[in-house]
């Protein structure tokens, strides 16, 4: 009995909401109790309960639990702020018998006690920020058992149902909550693709007009449909308008103060034309990121052509590797550094609110993902599958190069032999959506998974070695060849099992849906842009996707530390992002089929010898339009189909609304309430103005709208000076009764 | 002194707001009678004052003021709906305290109060329709002596001011104001086409790609310029969000009745994917519409080329005239009828609410406009020029319907003559741009204007001849030849100026913007599609428009009753139109440009020779494609630069909720009072929860979480216990001394 409590309590972790993480590792002992101090108090200043354990060496574990009425307070205000702008229909009940919803709330509530600015009622921590430099994570602790359970039901059934998403959301907040969802919509929407797919390929083959038109057409959908399907979760989960509360930038750097003349306050202002002069530098920063990344692919693109079809000297088994391994080591390398002038040229941006930032990064970061991504196989289907008869003689420049290591005849031997390889393009593309997916699946969630194990036992085996306790610190010391001698931890022996856990989940990376999101939109734009050259590529996805949903969750759970809950309405910029691959894919799938479908005619050394520049340009044109068009007609379908969620919170507002007018209505009749008739109650009302007009009148004199208003006394007057004024028209009536 | 407050209370209309026409003359007189008296009781039941007077020979004027304290409390209605929907940010303050702030306001409130349904609070007076259909007219006075100082102030100067719009928005509301608003930003932007066409056309001639560009990027500017002014008007006029509060159509027919479960309200409801197949029916109505016009645009023009340019027989002079006879009869009557087309399609769509009626109708109505105002020119630029030599052998079909009447020399005597005349483009477009923009002034200002004084003209002819007063009954009887005898109307004296004035603005029809609105946008794209052809289209537009604004006016004033105050945020689907316009206008420039630039080389019948199909359709797509890519980066700047009163209605509103926040937290200190030292209150609350959880243990059993949070007593005590956590660290605190 009272080890199933104690297994119970342990996994709902001993009711700790958050830990803290606090190292002293660079800073001197004083100075590090003096801050220590300083944060425990400030948190319970806030009202939050705290409890210290050893971490490892050099940093402390602060368990934080927030006292009831404080965090009925909190959550009373955050209810009050999202009344306040819109998210929240009705009037928050009163604090005291305010109760968070779900954990993710309470979980959100704490958080934001811990970090939020001490004027909206929080504690003022900024991890790795300013005063709080040591502070060095914030994170709550995952629940494993339910995490195993969901797992396990998970792996047993194809599709997520609704309430499983409910309790994504419940768990880990909006965020992770809408990846899940966006996921799940995706991995639905592909049975269709798949099946259409499968039976084109089948029938029709590839390079089929219909199938791309279809693919079109359900790209088109799917975005539409996604959208609608985020405004409905947004009603569902209470989150409409979150995004448009925004939360400030720390690292905002003001251009100058400025006084607000009606607020009365003092705030930091950025000029937006400053902003958006440079912001100006994206273009050169995409131009720059196009040729570097295009230059690199293009050349090892070239090699490979080169080594593959036109070299025929020795070590050709090997020589062919050399391509592979430029762009596996180069682009990376030029993606990181990319990466880095973005995210420098994004902080340059100076964005003031967060949102605005990430919109920004991602759009830079989607460049140089687009360059990598699809650049190779826009080289196959425009450059090379074209033009190779032209381009292959310049290719000799590479002969040059292996001239040196081969002997003259064996390098010339097959001069006349290049023959453009049509099964290039579908190879790629096969590659790209299968391999890679595959490759990348592993990369992501297997690879980490074995690392930490293994470093896990090698750091047990190292402990027994050296007969003490010894975790890592999590600051990439682990490597570290001088092996610091480390305490002994004297923890209770019922929390030995406990704080070995929070001490490993202290040691993970904090998780981000905007790697996921990116590779999920990414995948996309494979669909979208070539899935006509290879139909079974939804096919791939929707098969992918399964594994994928799931090792998703399973990353989260056990290599990343516990998501803090962020509320959100949207997936964000990356909707955008689908929209536009989409669109390319109008223009992409309209030149791939044009130029490979029924291609019969070929050239002497493969090539195609059929297109026509204006054909081609005209096919592009009307599928282009033609997409724009079904976009448009889907978008009107769209908003005219409102989603479920979004009547029921339409209702709830209507409701409220009328409740109020009615309440306002009402306190009206009870101001009349004496009065028998209100129609008399009218005469009266207004023979009594008409008196005093009339004494008003014989004060002012003669004015001519007084005595206007004073020939009919009251409604009954008027309905009978109107009925002689009917009756006067004998002859209208004459002729009628002649008729 | 007497006739100066006189002819002032003449002119603030004797405090009337509103003048009903009640028309008795289809139904008998009992009837009428009884339905006066109810209609006169239900106004007076909403607190409305009424007057009646003589209309003509079968109708009555029911003059209406609305008594003080209802017109509070219908304005306090009014704006706490306007509360709840968002429109207003502040609550507002009580019924007794409450004052219409415009003219506009006051008399949109009345209105209401007059027609609104009676669960609004409204009189549910449905003129036309119904129950009241005998109620053939409600509207307002003109103030006429502000009309006339306006109409002489405006003559005088360039601009209109912010002011002037405000008050044209504070006299006949903001629907109204919105369109003048737009005209005036439209007239204003204008500027800088007028002077840089200038110059284009004086220093590069037509077909400029300088010119072209530069208009394409004006266009984009101009109407996200625009759509920002809208915000901006919508928080300088509070009417922002209005748009969002739809009014139920009347006519709309439910397909079936509907419990609501949540609101619990039985209502009717028309299913929308019914709808949408509707809908779907404008499609062959675009179709029909486009075949229809286009035919009888392409015979004239067929017919106008053959006479004009091929048919040298004789009567070629009147000849000429047929096709411009022929256009100017059959396009106006096949719009009329396919309107009356478009108008039934929409009503068989059944939109719920008025908003949507308009949308769709307006999107039907602009496919007719789309192809009666551009075609023609589309016709001459895209098929006359680049396929005439290859076409007009066919028109010899024409011939044969000469034959009969000339001698076969004659007919057959230029045959071979044919030449493209090259300067036809430009004087279509010179037509449609200057000529015809003049000819619709005239035909929608002041033929109208002299049609009416004619008309009273003849009326007080005829009254003088029979020697009775005799007004026309406005319902077109005017003409009829059987005379009836009219009543002598026995009007007060001093009424008689104010009596004859309202019933000549009883005669006048409604005015409605859409009308006004269409011809604004149907202008603009003539600038967006065919400017490049004749560069000084913006100043033919800009000094049209200084004309336009004025004498919309002028129509407004004087040949149409007082517009009804309708709110209203933005200037509609019309806004739509013109951002279509434009992007077709960077197609169509792209083309225009490209194949008549510096065209130098020509065939033997003038045609162009050196236009090639891919360059064509290349430069249609980079053109097409940087329009995009320009109107994004327009579109991101613009959301970013807010507009003033957007900032100040943004700052109004942040202000109210800190307000409220502020109050929140106040309470919750004021709860707290008493206690000196948050600190050690909160240190107490944690320590008496403690003591409360140690109880609980020990009734309990040993729970392992109530043990966790039991061993450090407050805050202070998990400081110490840090402490000494930190202090235990000798080795590392060693290692940093001896560095």
């Amino acid at each position: 009995m009272a080890t199933a409590t104690e297994s119970n309590a342990l996994d709902c972790n001993l009711h700790v909401d958050y830990v803290i993480r606090y190292s002293f590792s660079d800073v001197d002992q004083s100075h590090a109790v003096a801050q220590l101090e300083k944060l425990l108090s400030t948190l319970a200043h806030v009202g939050l309960q705290t409890e210290i354990r050893q971490g490892d060496e050099s940093s402390l574990l602060v368990f934080v639990r927030a006292c009831n009425k404080q965090l009925q307070r909190a959550i009373h205000r955050s209810r009050v702020r999202d009344w306040l702008y819109g998210i929240r229909n009705a009037e928050p009940e009163p604090a005291s018998s305010v109760e968070a919803q779900t954990e993710a709330e309470r979980l959100r509530v704490v958080g934001h006690m811990i970090t939020h600015p001490k004027e909206e009622g929080g504690a003022d921590i900024t991890p790795n920020h300013g005063e709080w430099k040591n502070v060095t994570a914030i994170f709550a602790l995952h629940d494993e058992q339910t995490n195993k359970k969901w797992m396990r039901d998970w792996s047993q059934k194809t599709f997520l149902s609704d309430e499983d998403l409910d309790d994504i959301r419940n768990k880990f907040g909006e965020s992770v909550g809408f990846y899940f969802s966006f996921l799940q919509s995706y991995f639905r929407f592909l049975i269709f693709p798949a099946l259409f797919g499968f039976s084109c390929w089948f029938l029709l083959g590839s390079y089929s007009i219909l199938y791309a038109l279809v693919n079109g057409l359900w790209c088109i959908i799917f975005v539409e449909y996604w959208k609608r399907q985020e405004v409905d979760l947004g009603c569902r989960w209470q989150t409409k308008g979150v995004s448009a509360v925004q939360t400030k930038r720390r690292k905002f750097r003001p251009d100058k103060e400025v006084r607000d003349d009606s607020t009365g306050e003092v705030r930091g202002v950025f000029p937006t034309t400053k902003r958006i002069k440079r912001q100006l530098l994206q273009v050169p920063f995409a131009l720059l990121a196009a040729i570097a990344l295009g230059a690199i692919i293009a050349t090892c693109f070239a090699i490979e052509i080169f080594i593959s079809e036109l070299y025929n000297g020795p070590f050709k088994s090997y020589l062919i590797f050399i391509p592979t391994i430029l762009v596996s080591a180069l682009v990376p390398t030029m993606s990181a550094v990319l990466t880095t002038i973005a995210t420098k040229l994004n902080d340059y941006e100076n964005h003031e609110t967060n949102d605005a930032y990430d919109v920004a990064l991602t759009q830079k970061i989607f460049v140089i993902n687009f360059m990598t991504s699809y650049l190779p196989i826009f080289l196959t289907a425009f450059v090379y599958v074209p033009f190779a008869s032209l381009l292959v003689p310049y290719l000799d420049v590479f002969r040059l190069t292996v001239r040196p290591f081969v002997s003259k005849e064996s390098a010339n031997a097959t001069k006349s032999h290049f023959q453009i390889d049509p099964a290039r393009l579908r190879n790629q593309v096969i590659y790209f959506t299968v391999t890679a997916q595959i490759v990348g699946l592993a990369m992501e969630t297997i690879v980490p998974y074995l690392k930490q194990h293994a470093l896990r036992e090698y750091k047990n085996f190292s402990k027994k070695k050296n007969g003490r306790s010894m975790p890592g610190n999590g600051n990439g010391d682990k490597e570290s060849p001088e092996r610091q001698p480390a305490v002994t931890f004297d923890d209770p022996a019922e929390e030995v099992q406990f704080l070995k856990r929070v001490r490993n989940e202290a040691e993970l990376p904090e998780y981000d849906t905007t790697e996921d999101l990116r590779e999920m939109c990414i995948q996309f734009g494979y669909l979208a842009l070539f899935s006509p050259v290879w139909p079974l590529v939804p096919l791939s996805f929707f098969v992918n996707n399964w594994i994928e949903l799931r090792s998703d969750f399973f990353k989260i759970c056990m290599e990343f530390q516990r998501p803090t809950p962020v509320r959100s309405d949207t997936i964000g910029p990356w909707l955008d992002s689908l929209a536009f691959l989409s669109w390319v894919g109008s223009i992409t799938s309209a030149a791939l089929v044009y130029m490979f479908s029924g291609n019969s005619q070929h050239g002497p050394n493969g090539e195609p010898t059929d297109i026509v520049g204006w054909a081609l340009l005209l096919s592009i044109f009307f599928s282009e339009h033609l997409y724009l068009i079904a976009r448009y007609a889907v978008q009107m379908a769209m908003t005219k189909l409102e989603p479920p969620n979004a009547r029921k919170e339409r209702a709830d507002r209507y409701l409220m609304r009328k409740r109020y007018l009615d309440s306002t209505v009402r306190a009206e009749t009870d101001e009349d309430q004496g009065k028998d008739d209100v129609v008399t109650l009218s005469t009266e009302t207004s023979r009594a103005s008409l008196e005093e007009d009339a004494r008003r009148a014989s004060l002012h004199g003669s004015d001519p709208a007084e005595r206007f208003w004073m020939r009919q006394h009251g409604w009954m007057e008027s309905a009978k000076v109107g009925a002689g004024m009917i009756q006067a028209q004998p002859a209208k009536e004459g002729i009628k009764k002649e008729q």
